[in-house]
């Protein structure tokens, strides 16, 4: 088993990294201050993992319920997360209780919320079942759902007493979300990790293949890099914005096809593209990173162009509600060399136009 | 105009308390960071003084939209909070903006929840308008709505920039308002300061009369007496909770009675004396201090016995979701001596039902 500290002084946290880690009882109640433990999940994971999760905590004399939801973006709203009060209150759970995801991002940020929201603030556990989780959501304490007028706009920062990554659950997940739990992968050499970047390079085919050492890396290293930009920035306030490269036109292709159909990860796939697309335009990398790019993209079976019919003028629009839009000011996430990201708003619109247009589908 | 400074190291806030303050654009827009400001209120104080604060508000060039909610705590859920959400997404308002809370308690909660959760935290004023909220919900940094099975169970500690109360305009306050905020006033010289108490024992005609300089001394001892709680505990883990003398037995009377038909103020006063009557009977402080505790209840034309039709049984299960609860155990804030209060989960059962047979209706 390997671990990632994530260090936020009082609010530190260890992801815990390896095979089989769910059915250790001792790792997973060691995070468990009170008495009453409650599992959110999914109804696609609920199957597969729920009962080894509830088994092992059951082992440790923890009262212990769980609440399924029904499994999607599309119902990562105020509305399902009322389903997780309702449960919570039904079983009289008080303030001492600890609330565990079991589930990928949306399970994670739905449970997170609701755990800093439920009487103020309870305790929460993070057991991620999908690479996208691992490695994004699991680290830096962004909870929230969805509006129907933009992604995420709702939701607190907030903390897991430990985020357990138990890699052998990555054998069941379907590969179309493996490509898309590996577009985040990618995005991490981008920003701030040329090596880890060259390693992937290297490796991708282990990692698709669903090896679990080359997964298992992919997972510490990707948490080590981006809990070491959380750090700098729990609140992101400057720095941690960069983690959101090719998010701004991600969101605005998951909000244009409705939540759901496509994959974060496949959005932000294609937002990486052309963040790296504008990058070039801008003069400030050489084009042959757009193609390495590209490349591992493409070994990731990810999408490398916009949903059909998606206008230029859709997506500007849609990116003018992005949280980093400052005084009304669109800002992006831009690469100065491969593994140096930084944020600006001084965007040709012109360039911008330019990359809409070389991702158009057909 | 006087201030007392509610002191939580770097989310320290000023409140400023005098007459005439919403008509001072300086200092709100002195609070205000950014450039956008939503001001949200009800539908009752919108036509008293919604023109007014936009009005100071604009003057110093910010961008200025306003939210009208409905009245009532019937509406203190998470349905009515996301028209809050649908007016800040509407208007593409970022998170650099302001929401400014003009109204009374459940304004200021909502608001502030409103405030804790778009896009993760944005900045928070309360310009309080009921005596209520004035000394009790402007301290402390509590918000939230409620869920169908209890009351405020869903909200975060977030703490506002400054708070405002303007005591001016309390002269348009309902007197049974008035009354519900004498409530909480009572309770500040009942659990933490005995010369409090007594200067209310001298003065409450004074106050009940809506003389400007009484009330105004109310809110700014009840301030300071509920920020050196808070300052000592902000997270209520402990000594907090003494701040809650009386609201075990009032939220199963509001919660019995349905969100609204009771006033919060006017079931904490009951719920404060059945505190000191239960008090009493464990031996823990004179019978005199009931009748004295009675006669300001009385003068405050609060109601001094429980609604009709509720029984024992009833009061008892309602307790039992109280966020005190402990383990299961009903934890209840009772008092060692006048001014001096503390938690307890050490209940005579017997003497608890004593205590709701003495305050039973009719």
């Amino acid at each position: 088993m390997k671990t990632v500290n994530v260090d936020l002084g009082d609010r530190s946290y260890p992801i815990h990294i390896g095979a089989n880690l769910i059915r250790r009882p001792e790792l997973l109640a060691g995070f468990v201050p009170g008495k009453q433990v409650c599992v959110v999940t999914n109804e696609t994971v609920q199957p597969l993992y729920l009962d080894s999760c509830v088994r092992s905590l059951q082992a440790a004399e923890l009262e212990v319920i769980s609440i399924i939801l029904p499994d999607g973006e599309a119902y990562k709203n105020l509305e399902t997360l009322n389903l997780i009060f309702d449960g919570l209150l039904n079983a009289r759970f008080n303030r001492s209780c600890t609330l565990v995801a079991l589930g990928g991002g949306v399970v994670g940020d739905m449970t997170g919320f609701a755990a800093a929201s439920y009487q103020r603030g309870v305790h929460f556990i993070q057991l991620p079942t999908t690479l996208l989780s691992m490695v994004d959501s699991s680290v830096g304490g962004k909870t929230g759902v969805n509006h129907a007028l933009g992604k995420n706009m709702i939701g607190a920062f907030y903390q897991p007493r430990a985020v357990i990554a138990d890699i052998g659950v990555l054998s069941t997940l379907p590969s179309r979300e493996l490509s898309a739990g590996v577009a985040e992968v990618i995005k991490y050499g981008l920003i701030c990790d040329r090596e880890f970047f060259e390693w992937l390079e290297s490796n991708m085919e282990r990692v698709m293949a669903g090896d679990v050492a080359a997964l298992a890396y992919c997972v510490e290293r990707s948490c080590a890099d981006k809990s070491r930009v959380v750090a700098q920035d729990e609140r992101e306030g400057g720095v941690r914005a960069i983690l959101n490269l090719g998010h701004t036109f991600g969101h605005a292709i998951e909000t244009a096809q409705g939540y759901g159909n496509w994959l974060h990860g496949e959005a932000v796939g294609v937002g990486m593209l052309m963040a790296v697309d504008l990058s070039c335009r801008m003069g400030l990398v050489p084009h042959s990173l757009l193609e390495r790019t590209k490349f591992l993209v493409e070994k990731a079976r990810l999408p490398h162009e916009s949903p059909a019919g998606m206008t230029n003028e859709s997506f500007i629009s849609l990116m003018a509600v992005d949280k980093k839009v400052l005084n009304g000011q669109l800002r992006l996430v831009l690469l100065r060399s491969l593994g140096e990201a930084f944020v600006t708003s001084d965007v040709d619109p012109h360039l911008l136009n330019q990359t809409l247009d070389a991702f158009r589908s057909g």
